[in-house]
């Protein structure tokens, strides 16, 4: 697994656009207290609102890592960006990197890091230990974020809830399978990278055995109805094991993400596919309710879209950034209640 | 996709057992005109049948490979085998190996192999393209054996189906997905190798398109029902597209290999989740027949469990060890004539 370096000196160079902030704006939204500031370069187009900090004021605040918070055009590392991050490993920093091209591929930095004694941490091709899956049971428990599609906001659900279970006092720990994941928790494994052989056992390991009363909030990737991830996302379902689901929906969408020839399905055919399949692994899940992306509806079509959700699969129905994620961490903390009473 | 260079010289070395020189055996059952002779150690065990050769004379018979025929006590490449690799090497043979051990991290041979400019092939570690899954519909047809748990047959009764399509005049490749399968078909990818971003859009190169009354012959792997394995089994079967499946299954299995918490799901609940998963890629799929390793059977209550089993599913129920796959070929050549009458 990957375990990062906190806390973050965010590095956004010559960022254009908050479409090309993502990453840093999801840091600081969903981990504020691991960011100590920002470098930018004179001509960026935006702040991400943290104190503006050079190098060797970050080294001196106890930094940990400076963390590639955008995506270049091309996808590539662009050559000037290279002595900020000589300048980072020089000062005693890891770079931690979201980026197609890997830190380990440019020998430059290969052998600063060397000299200096820091991680070059490539998230997108991190390491993760070679185990096959075995289906052993763990003590915890543990809820997993499905979805209908990729891209509909399994990560955010999972943040969001996993915030909502803390505020309430139960026990929770955000597992993240996603780099952005990865970097806002500072560890866990980009699960797409994995070869395919131990997607499931790498997923044991992420959600180890732990208190009875403990829930990990592990993010789902992909969907058992794309035709190009479902097998990452059924190795994640069966060595997750989850008591229980959030199945995640985008409203709006009426294909699989630019693939037009193939509908999104149903909620009660994807939540049934899901179950039917995480029984393999956990006879006792269940799913607790939806998540929706619900930006294309207006107010009152969201209303009446929740309404009358909320009676045909007789499920808390909930869009996270339209009041939270209440119903749900209600939920799971009425589950902990009833097991305590039993106990 | 791996390519290997055919024919071979089969190394079976100090060989101790049948079980140790599984490889080569199976080369020689299936692929005979391929592999021109052996080269044993004067304390091998055992013989496949195949003539005595020395590398010089492979060489000067024309053979394009140096072929590792079997499994090495602990898995790694004894030292002592390492002069036989670099006379071939040296001979201007490729060396084709299956073991976890990469030739690639052995120094002298990368050394020799690039001086001869031969190739160096790690079967269970070869290349395969980067690409991800489309569901684009591909022309001519395609059959997929499945199973309710791993090393059932999958791989024997698709080879023996190939075989029975094209006594019969029916075009048919066989298209290899395990280490083994492509040492006898000489291309392929060990799917389990594949990085599982990339599993089914890997499954989608493998069988490209075709005439239309073509047929790929594609070698399952894994079983949805597999706890650790299920996500590749799912890539492959949504990147395969198969218009046809064929039901693996032993007869006296009572759980997944090595994991007696898991029961083997019944034929009915594997065949119906096979199908269910696979309509996501192609609509018209259906399952034609099922494929026993009935080994755990006499002849008595092979042919009641036969009967039985057939009248449950409706389907040919076979043994390709007892009595061959013909059933299955049969029903194949059935829509091939059936579809050339509508054209």
């Amino acid at each position: 697994m990957l375990v990062l370096r906190k806390p973050y000196l965010l590095f956004i160079g010559d960022v254009r656009s908050a479409v090309d902030a993502k990453t840093a704006l999801g840091l600081v939204d969903w981990c504020p207290d691991d960011v100590l500031g920002e470098l930018a370069f004179p001509r960026a187009a935006l702040s991400t609102g943290k104190p503006a900090m050079s190098v060797a004021e970050a080294a001196a605040a106890g930094a940990g890592s400076l963390l590639i918070g955008i995506a270049p055009a091309g996808g590539a590392l662009p050559a000037h960006w290279l002595p900020s991050l000589l300048d980072a490993v020089h000062a005693g920093l890891d770079i931690v990197s979201g980026l197609h091209t890997r830190l380990t591929d440019i020998p430059e930095l290969v052998d600063a890091a060397a000299a200096a004694g820091v991680q070059l941490q490539d998230v997108r091709h991190g390491a993760w230990p070679r185990v096959t899956g075995t289906g052993r049971k763990r003590s915890g428990q543990r809820v997993l974020t499905v979805g209908t599609d990729c891209a509909l906001g399994k990560k955010y659900t999972a943040l969001a809830l996993t915030r909502a279970l803390q505020a309430r006092g139960v026990p929770a720990t955000f597992r993240a399978t996603g780099q952005t994941g990865v970097m806002i928790s500072g560890s866990g494994v980009a699960i797409d990278a994995v070869v395919s052989d131990f997607i499931a056992g790498v997923a044991e390991q992420l959600s180890p055995d732990n208190a009875a009363d403990h829930w990990d909030v592990i993010e789902g990737q992909g969907s058992l109805f794309h035709p190009a991830y479902a097998g990452v996302s059924l190795g994640l379902l069966h060595g997750s094991q989850p008591d229980a689901l959030v199945m995640c929906h985008d409203a709006g969408r009426r294909h699989i993400a630019s693939l037009p020839g193939f509908a999104t399905p149903s909620l009660p055919t994807a939540i049934e596919a899901c179950l039917s399949a995480g029984r393999l692994t956990n006879a006792a899940i269940r799913c607790i309710g939806v998540s929706v992306n619900s930006s294309s509806l207006g107010e009152a079509a969201w209303r009446d879209y929740r309404e009358q959700l909320q009676a045909e699969l007789n499920l808390p129905v909930v869009d996270p950034m339209r009041g939270g994620v209440e119903s749900l961490a209600q939920v799971i903390h009425h589950y902990n209640k009833e097991s305590s009473h039993v106990a």
